[in-house]
């Protein structure tokens, strides 16, 4: 059994902790954070204690936030434990990963950094999509998915009661792309934001406007602004909906060839840990079989990720 | 440079030769060849003195057919060389692996076996797609693309001119999959079968009747069958496209997330020499770095495939 721990426990956290409970090879030995009590039937730990169990646990699951806390506390945590962690600042990851190769080797540990699915599977879908046809037109799309940044400008509309804004592919975009006529399309006419607001009927046509002219968030995209009730949405938009698709379109000898790599995402958390739970075990194997240091999904073979034994997935996979 | 060779000059060699063209690291020492003269600007070996160029050549192709010649020749040319294969005969694998590890430990190689789309890049989004999800559903749909073997039957009806059958996956068995319903659906639930014939049309109705009956070909399929003129056939189906989906669909946490996987190939054999070049550049680096013996794709980290150094993938594709 794998003896896991987690460190931070909000909606990561929590996914996290479900997923492992659902793998066979997996143990969850406890949550390290700062309040005192959490709502968990697993063994909370002080994080001030966390140098203490490093004898215990054989992964530790990093479920901070990207803004400050991984860049502050996870080179920190990756001279104890062999960790593996979802930061997604992707400007950052070059930096990122250099602190925590540096930790990782100091500690004796592997790290395993920005898994999930954007850093993570996309990723993965970019390089072997580049790599095969090389020349290509590649394009990332994001959504349909609730973007949380855009939802709170939208709700300091003056008259917005509430609102949410998702973010969508636009499948003009994706068929361009797929026809290898994708060459001048950039973030902008690639997705759609879609806005779903409750407001008074008066105020309906000032919000829409607000909304459409509002600089770097909304400009330059094409922008629905749907008004629904109130009860439409409680019912509708309280969930975590996301996913996208990463769209590889090139020539190979004589021949055109598309290779499309899609998710449709319930609930972006629980993904997101989903990946980060089976990069857990490679991260295990990975020490065990002595290797030491930073890596990033590229640089993991794919069968570390799985349950199954090399030699089954063999017979029944490939 | 890698110093790549071929060995086998069917469509697929021709198509590695055109692909090898494309790559700035690579360049094309020679094809190996049982006829004295090809169709082609490279220099060409006699497959008979395939072992006096071992010293020349870094990675070579083995274009052979998968029925007998891939089993009978590639463990003799793992002695001598690293190479590459796309040997597709599923069930089959393991033996060929085995052979092939023994024989390139013993000739200090390294063999990487079965690349392409299936085996190769479909197995790949299996073994990643359960890993993440277990206990999902997964499911592969194959087409739109030529089945040479149906294409055969096809013709061998009495009063058919000219015919090729296309599988295609059934749009309803792929929507089913992803909604959580795809328990028990099987190959021929999951495919139509495709047929476009020329032929007189006082005929038609007895071939139709002759192909949709046939056993084990097209009996318990959707079956299709379209009459068409010779000018049509002789525009449309003169070519090798193919492609198809993976699809998982299953939990993570309290929600359920889709993968999809998906090809379209203008022409087959070219995106199966796409991936077994690439493959080509993995296997030189893993005899560089010091493996020997035989390989799956499962066992390759991605960075391996790509052109690119690792750390210009980082920076722009995590």
């Amino acid at each position: 059994m794998i003896r896991a721990a987690i460190i931070g426990y909000g909606n990561l956290g929590r996914s996290v902790e479900r997923v492992i409970a659902d793998q066979p090879d997996m143990e969850l030995v406890g949550v390290f954070s700062r309040r005192d009590s959490l709502d968990t039937d697993a063994k909370v730990l002080p994080a001030a204690d966390v140098d203490e169990h490093a004898d215990d646990v054989d992964v530790l699951f990093i479920c901070l936030g990207s803004a400050t806390d991984v860049p502050e506390q996870a080179p920190e945590l990756a001279k104890l434990y062999t960790t593996v962690d979802t930061y997604d600042n992707h400007r950052d990851i070059p930096r990122h990963r250099e602190a925590m190769d540096a930790a990782a080797r100091a500690g004796d540990q592997v790290a395993v950094i920005s898994t999930g699915w954007d850093p993570g599977f996309f990723s993965l879908n970019r390089v072997y999509g580049a790599a095969v046809l090389p020349g290509a037109d590649q394009m990332t799309f994001w959504g349909p998915g609730l973007s949380q940044g855009h939802s709170d400008a939208v709700r300091r509309v003056p008259g917005v009661k509430k609102g949410v804004q998702y973010t969508k592919p636009n499948p003009d975009a994706i068929a361009a792309v797929k026809r290898g006529e994708g060459g001048d399309l950039d973030a902008k006419k690639c997705h759609i934001r879609h806005c779903y607001i409750v407001a008074d009927e008066a105020d309906q046509d000032a919000i829409r406007e607000a909304i459409v002219t509002m600089p770097d968030y909304f400009v330059g995209y094409e922008t629905i602004v749907d008004f629904i009730s109130d009860a439409e949405f409680e019912r509708d938009h309280q969930g975590m909906p996301h996913g996208g698709n990463v769209v590889t379109q090139g020539r190979a000898g004589t021949s055109r060839h598309v290779i499309e790599f899609g998710l449709e995402l319930e609930r972006n958390p629980d993904f997101t840990a989903a990946v980060q739970v089976a990069y857990g075990r490679a991260a295990h194997r990975l020490r065990e079989a002595g290797e030491r240091g930073a890596r990033t999904v590229l640089e993991i073979a794919p069968y570390l990720l799985s349950q199954t034994p090399l030699d089954e997935l063999i017979k029944n996979d490939v």
